[in-house]
Formats: C-alpha cells, structure tokens, sequence
C-alpha cells in the first residue's frame, strides 16, 4: 500500500483482468476473485488491521477521522479448499539472487509454523520481479531453510531446487491451487 | 463497535479473564487467546475492513486522516483446529424468544454455505442474553432453517432442539471446539 502524503486516493478501484504481471497482490486477487466466482476455492486477502482512534458522524454515516495501521498478527491470506485449510503470504522483490527473510515478519514465521504443525497447508509465493518468475514455496520447506541457515536471505537457487514455479497465465492468473493438487493435498511432517 | 461521536477512544485494551460474560466478542477473543497459547488450535477474528482515503505523516509515522468502515464479505472468525477449517459469526440478541436472521449479511449466509459445501466447519454462535445462554448452531441447520422456513426470525426453541448449548467456563470461556470434538470433527452433507 502506498499512500502519499496528504493525496486523497481514488477510493474506487475496479478488478478487471489488464492489469497482467503489475503487482503481485493484484494477480492473487484477481486469482482468488476466479476461484471465489467458479466454486473452486474460498481464499480472502484479510483486511488491514488499524486502529480507529477518532469517528464522526456525518448524516448519519460514521467517517473515520484517525486511526492507525497495526501489524498484522497473521499471514494476508487463508482460505477454504476442499476441506483443507490454506493459509499463505505473498511478497515481491527486486533482488534477482536472493530473498529477504526480512520481508516476513517474525511471528508470521511463527503462524506459519503452527498451521504446518495442525495439518495446514501453508507456504508463501514470492515473486522475483527481475528474474519475472514466481515461486510457490511450501512451510516445511521455508522453515527448514531457516532453521539450518544462519544467513537472512534465501538465494534463488534453493527456490529453483524445492519451489514450485507457478507459471504466468491470463485466468487464473497465479494458479497456486493446481500445485496443491500436484502434492496430493498432503505432506509429511518430518 | 460503537464510537460516539467525536469522541477520541482509549486506545489500548487490556485483555483480562476478569470481565466474566460482559460480551460475547470479548469471551470468544479470550477463547481464542488461550487456544492459541495452548497450541489448541488457530483461529482469529478478521480484521474490520476500512477503506483508508487519506494518510498523512508525522515524524516517518503514518496516520490515517479520513477512512470508511466497509461491509465484511465474510464472517468475523476462521482458522485452523487439527487440519478443520474453521469458520464462524458470532451474534448476541437481547430476545428472549428468537434470533433475528438479519444480525447475519445476506452474503455472510453465502458464504457460510460455501464453507459447508466445500468440507470446511461453519457455524454460528448465539447468546440469549436475557437467557443466559450461548448456543453454537452447525451451517447444516442454519441453512436447513432458512430453506424450510419463511420467518425472518429462528426460534428459541430450534436453538433447544438443533444446537449445542455451550457451557459459560472461566478458562477457556466459550469452548466451541469441545463442540466440535463431540460431532467428530465431520458431518453429513445432505
């Protein structure tokens, strides 16, 4: 979300499919509006968390005159796919050698983990914009990199070797779901 | 919520055990807090949509000056028990004789229905709180109610013959996944 100082936004925004490779949140959403509009899957973006601190009441419609944004406490998406659980973040960078583990926050490590452990399918979608490849990599494979490495970024090269590259499509436009397919629904904990 | 006009709030909120049955919200959060912090299972309230249309910054800190609360396109709680997905509203009525249908969205309905169609756990939670009773009522019956039955209205007593009455505890307050763990954690899909 970018917001300059002081410019008040355009509130309305409308999905259309054009938008094609721009922003990585508009290509999940615009994926889970196909899965949401075909049965298929239920997946939503949770809303920002913030902080309203001041309310007024014009004609009878409560605007918000100050609020904070807050950390989010989980990942930005989780859903419903034929009964299995599916939670996940998605982030970009312009780094076409590595991942910022810095992009996830620690305790999004931490939700991560715990749908992992509870039979969740977790994982998180990265999109290297400079290399224009998006990978899918799923929690076991994320925590173990972490947990064995003492280096704050994860090189390409490991999401070549156990991610899963989600291929660039009109509609869906990042079909996640058809690799959840691939691994059968499930994994083993080790 | 509820905001007065023009009235700045106190920003933080203490979450204590000690506010026994003041409101339903409150007791569900502090259920939810100790399934999280027993590794039970994890579930959360989505944040209140807000569509922010100005920001300024003071001091590198953002804060938003003009927003609008949004309609949820789903229910307030989902997440994860022993690989279920989980998904429920929670409502409070102060009758003592029916649950007025339209405490829950027109689309809140539809997506419970997803929920249930799609193998995933949807329900409601009802507090009576003129009869001190909260009662967790499965997506099946709810759906089964509306589809048989022209009234705006459910009963009292379809709560008495359909749901799960949930005992009031201390710790943790309101125990919906008992209710789950009874059933079996699966159900039939008519």
């Amino acid at each position: 979300m970018k917001y300059p100082s002081g410019i008040k936004l355009n509130t309305t925004k409308t999905i259309s499919y054009d938008n094609r490779g721009m922003d990585l949140e508009e290509d999940i959403n615009i994926t889970n509006q196909y899965y949401l509009e075909k049965g298929i899957a239920f997946i939503y973006k949770k809303p920002t968390p913030i902080q309203v601190t001041k309310v007024t009441y014009s004609k009878r419609k409560a605007i918000i005159k100050e609020a904070y944004f807050k950390e989010p406490s989980t990942t930005d998406y989780n859903g419903l796919y034929k009964g299995l659980y599916i939670d996940f973040e998605a982030k970009e960078t312009n780094s076409a050698t590595s991942f910022p583990l810095s992009n996830i926050h620690k305790h999004q490590i931490v939700h991560i983990k715990n749908i992992y452990e509870n039979k969740g399918i977790a994982f998180i979608i990265v999109r290297f914009n400079k290399l224009h490849k998006t990978y899918l990599l799923f929690a076991k494979d994320l925590l173990s990199f972490i947990k064995n490495n003492m280096r704050k970024s994860i090189p390409v090269e490991y999401f070549m070797e156990k991610a899963y590259l989600l291929e660039e499509k009109y509609i869906p436009r990042i079909d996640y779901l058809k690799i959840i397919d691939q691994i059968g629904g499930c994994y083993e904990k080790e």
